[in-house]
C-alpha cells in the first residue's frame, strides 16, 4: 500500500497533438501526484506555447529529458525508431515509461516489460489500443478472475467512419475516404489505416493482454477495406448484416496457436460492431465464465488519449502493481485458417450458365451454397450479384475463389468476406 | 510493488448461485495467489457439495468464518442486515472484505471504505454494480485521468428483459414479467426490479466511484416500467426511440448537488441504450476530456458475478492499491429537476375539443407542444395517442401533468416519460 508525499516527476517526449493534451490535463486537473518537468522536441522553440508553467523545461536533448529531475518518461513520438531506443534508456536511466506507440509495443512489448520488470521500473500503454477506451485495464483489472477466450474489435476509427460513411450515404470508397481525409480522420497517405496495418498492431497488443500470447504482428493477416463498394452495404442488408473492419483473435486447442484476423467482414445489424459509428472503437472479450463484456469510445484523438496517458501516470504515481508482473506472455503461431460462413460478391458481364459455374467449383472445394442474391438494376456488362455460402474452413473459400478467378466473366475481381456468426456478436463463425 | 509468497486465504459467506460460482472459479482457475480456507452458511449439512476441497472447513459460525487463517472475508448473504454487521466484524478482526452487496455499499460505502482505510484493510465490491461489466475498475484505473461529468446506465437486467421482450413481441407487460418469472429472471417479489430501488442502489454506488459523492440512495427519485405498455413501443418506434429503465446521475455546476433518476425513457434507437437486449447491462460514462465511454456485458449470474469477485480477490492478493484510498466522498444532495423533452401517452375516451383542452394546459406551464401522434385502430372509448413536448423543465411537466389529471376524458393515467437527446446518447437533456 504506496502513499505518496512528493509528486512523480514527468517527462513528456514528442509535443504534438497527445503531447499538448496530456500537458493540458495535468495543468488542468492538477493532479497532486503529478508534476510536469520537462518537455522534449525537436526544434523546441517552435513547440513552445505560453500555457505552460514557467517551471517546465523545454528541451531537444534525450538526455536532458531524462534527468535527476524526471521519475517517469512519456514517449509520444511514435514510429519504431528511435521510440524503441529511447524506451531502453529511458528504463536504463531509472525511469518508468508510458507510452502511446503501437508499433513498439506490438513487437516489442514481452521484451520491454521484461526488461521494466528486470529494472525494477513500470511501462505501460493503455494510449497504445483503443485510444481513450481503458481496455487494458479492464483486462488487467476487472476480467483477471476469468479466462479470455477471445477479443474482437473495431480497433480503427478511419476505417469505420469510411464505412460508416459508405453503409449511411451509399459513397463510394473514394469519396469517403477524401472526406475522412478532408475533416484529419485520414492522412495524406491512408494505408497504413485502410489495409490494416493499425489495426494489426493494436490486435497484437490485445492479444499480448487478453490471450498472454505474443504474436509477431506481421503474422497477423490482413485485408484491406478499399474493395468493399457501396452495393456491398446494399447485400449485406438484405443479410441482415453490414460492413466492418473487423480485428479478432481466439485461442485455439494448442496454447501455442492462435487464430487471428484483420479485415472487411459483414457483422449482424444487432452486434455491438455494427452500432460502432464514425470513429468510434469497441472491444468485445469473450470469458470462460463472465461471457461476453464490450467496452466501448473514442479510439483516438488528443484529448481521449491523453487520458489514457494521465491515467497511466497516475498509476504509476500510486505505484500500482506493474503491469510486467501480470502479463507472461509465450510465443505463439497465428493461425489464419478458420471456418466461416461467406459472402461472396462477384461482378460480371451477364450470360447464361454462370450460376452453374460457380456452384461447381465451390461444390469441388465441398462448399454449400445458402443463397444467391441479385439487385436488379445494374447494367448486363457489369452486374454485382451475392453468392452466400455455408460455414467452410477459408482455406477450402481461398482455394475456391482461385479456381474462380480464371473464369473469363468476371468484370472485376470478386469480393469475399467472412460473415460473423449472428448467434454470438463477437465470432468469426 | 507487493510481491506474493503465500496464498490469500478466502472466506465465502453464503453459498447461494454466487457463492457456488466463485467457489467454482476459485478450484477450476487454481490462481496461486488464492486459497479457498472456509464456507460459512446457515443449515451448512445442506449446502455441503462434494466437489469442494476436502481442505474446506464448512461452518454455521462467524467468528469460525473469521479464524487465523482466513484473509479476506467474502460476504454473499446479501440485504443490509446481517451483512453490514458481518462486513464491520471482519474489518475489525483485521480481514479484508470483498462483497457483492448493492445495498450496504450504497448506503454505507464511504463510512466502510473509510473504516477498512483506517485498519489498513481492503473493501471491494467490483460485483456490487452490474456484475460482470469491470465498471468499478474502469472508472478506478483506467479514467482516473479525467474528470467525470455524467453517469448513464441499464443497471437492472430483469426490467431490460421485460422491456426488450414487450418491443419486440408486443407482448403486455405483465406477459413479459412472467415470462421473466418463468426463466428465473425475477423475483417471486420483483417489485424491488420493476419499481427501481435495484437500478437506485446501483446508481448510488456508481455516483460515488464516478462522481465522488455519496448521495442516500433514497433521495434518488424512482418510477416503475409498469406502467409502460406494448403501445408506448409504437409511438416510440415513431421517434424513432425505444423505451429502456435508465439509471442516470450527472454533476451540477454546485458541487453539493447532483442530478439523478432512475425509471423508464425514450432513448434514440441508435444509442447504446436502445441496442441492450435481455437482461445485459451497459454502463456509459461521459469524461470532461475523454467524451463517452460504454461498457456492456452481462449484469447478473452467478459466474459474471464470480469473476467480479474473484479480480477483487487478486486485487487484494496483489495488494493493489485500495479502493478508499481513492474515493473520497462528500455528501451531496439530489435534485430530481432536469430539462427534457418529454412523451406523454394519453389514453381518452375521444370526444371533440381534448386536444385543446390538453395544449391550453400545456401553454398555462410554457410547456410547447412538438408533435401529436396518433396510431389508427383503437375503439374510440380507449384510444391511446402521443404528445411529445419540447425540452422542458422537469417540474413545469408534473404542475401541468397535475392539472391534466383532473380532466373527465380520460380513460387511464396518462403516461409521461423523458427522451433522451438523440444528440449525445448518454444525456437526459
Amino acid at each position: 500500500m504506496a502513499r505518496v508525499d512528493k509528486p512523480t516527476r514527468v517527462a513528456i517526449a514528442g509535443f504534438g497533438t497527445v503531447g499538448r493534451s496530456v500537458a493540458r490535463l495535468l495543468q488542468e486537473l492538477a493532479h497532486p501526484e503529478l508534476r510536469l518537468t520537462a518537455i522534449l522536441n525537436r526544434g523546441i522553440e517552435r513547440k513552445r506555447v505560453d500555457w505552460i508553467d514557467a517551471s517546465v523545461r523545454w528541451t531537444e536533448s534525450l538526455d536532458d529529458a531524462l534527468g535527476d529531475d524526471v521519475d517517469v518518461f512519456v514517449e509520444l513520438i511514435g514510429g519504431r525508431s528511435p521510440a524503441e531506443c529511447w524506451i531502453r534508456k529511458a528504463l536504463q536511466a531509472g525511469k518508468s515509461v508510458v507510452t502511446a506507440n503501437k508499433q513498439v509495443i506490438a513487437h516489442r512489448g514481452p521484451e520491454l516489460l521484461a526488461e521494466a520488470s528486470r529494472l525494477g521500473r513500470h511501462l505501460r500503454f493503455e494510449a497504445a489500443v483503443a485510444g481513450g477506451v481503458p481496455v487494458v485495464r479492464a483486462i488487467e483489472h476487472g476480467l483477471a478472475g476469468d479466462s479470455l477466450t477471445r477479443v474482437t474489435g473495431i480497433l480503427n476509427g478511419t476505417c469505420n467512419y469510411i464505412l460508416s460513411r459508405m453503409e449511411r450515404d451509399r459513397l463510394p470508397f473514394r469519396e469517403a475516404l477524401a472526406e475522412a481525409q478532408t475533416l484529419g480522420l485520414a492522412e495524406a497517405d491512408p494505408s497504413q489505416d485502410i489495409h490494416g496495418s493499425d489495426a494489426q498492431a493494436k490486435l497484437a497488443i490485445l492479444t499480448q493482454i487478453a490471450l498472454a500470447v505474443h504474436v509477431a504482428p506481421d503474422a497477423i493477416k490482413t485485408r484491406g477495406i478499399d474493395e468493399i463498394d457501396a452495393v456491398d452495404f446494399v447485400y449485406a442488408r438484405q443479410m441482415g448484416c453490414t460492413i466492418r473492419q473487423v480485428a479478432w483473435a481466439e485461442r485455439t486447442r494448442d496454447s501455442g496457436v492462435v487464430r487471428a484476423g484483420v479485415g472487411p467482414a459483414l457483422v449482424p445489424l444487432e452486434s455491438p460492431l455494427a452500432r460502432v459509428r464514425g470513429s468510434e472503437n469497441i472491444v468485445t472479450l469473450q470469458g470462460r465464465f463472465g461471457g461476453e463484456t464490450t467496452f466501448g469510445g473514442r479510439g483516438a484523438g488528443g484529448e481521449p488519449t491523453a487520458v489514457a496517458v494521465v491515467s497511466d501516470l497516475l498509476a504509476i504515481a500510486k505505484d500500482e502493481v506493474p503491469l510486467a508482473a501480470r502479463v507472461s506472455v509465450a510465443h505463439a503461431e497465428v493461425s489464419p485458417d478458420f471456418t466461416s460462413a461467406y459472402y461472396v460478391r462477384f461482378t460480371v458481364a451477364d450470360r447464361p450458365g454462370i450460376i452453374a459455374s460457380l456452384a461447381s467449383a465451390f461444390a469441388r472445394h465441398s462448399i454449400n451454397i445458402d443463397a444467391i442474391l441479385q439487385e436488379p438494376g445494374f447494367p448486363i456488362g457489369r452486374r454485382p450479384f451475392v453468392v452466400s455460402l455455408e460455414p467452410s474452413p477459408v482455406s477450402s473459400i481461398e482455394r475456391a475463389m482461385n479456381d474462380l478467378s480464371t473464369f473469363e466473366f468476371h468484370g472485376e475481381a470478386p469480393v469475399a468476406l467472412p460473415v460473423l456468426s449472428a448467434v454470438s456478436t463477437g465470432v468469426l463463425a
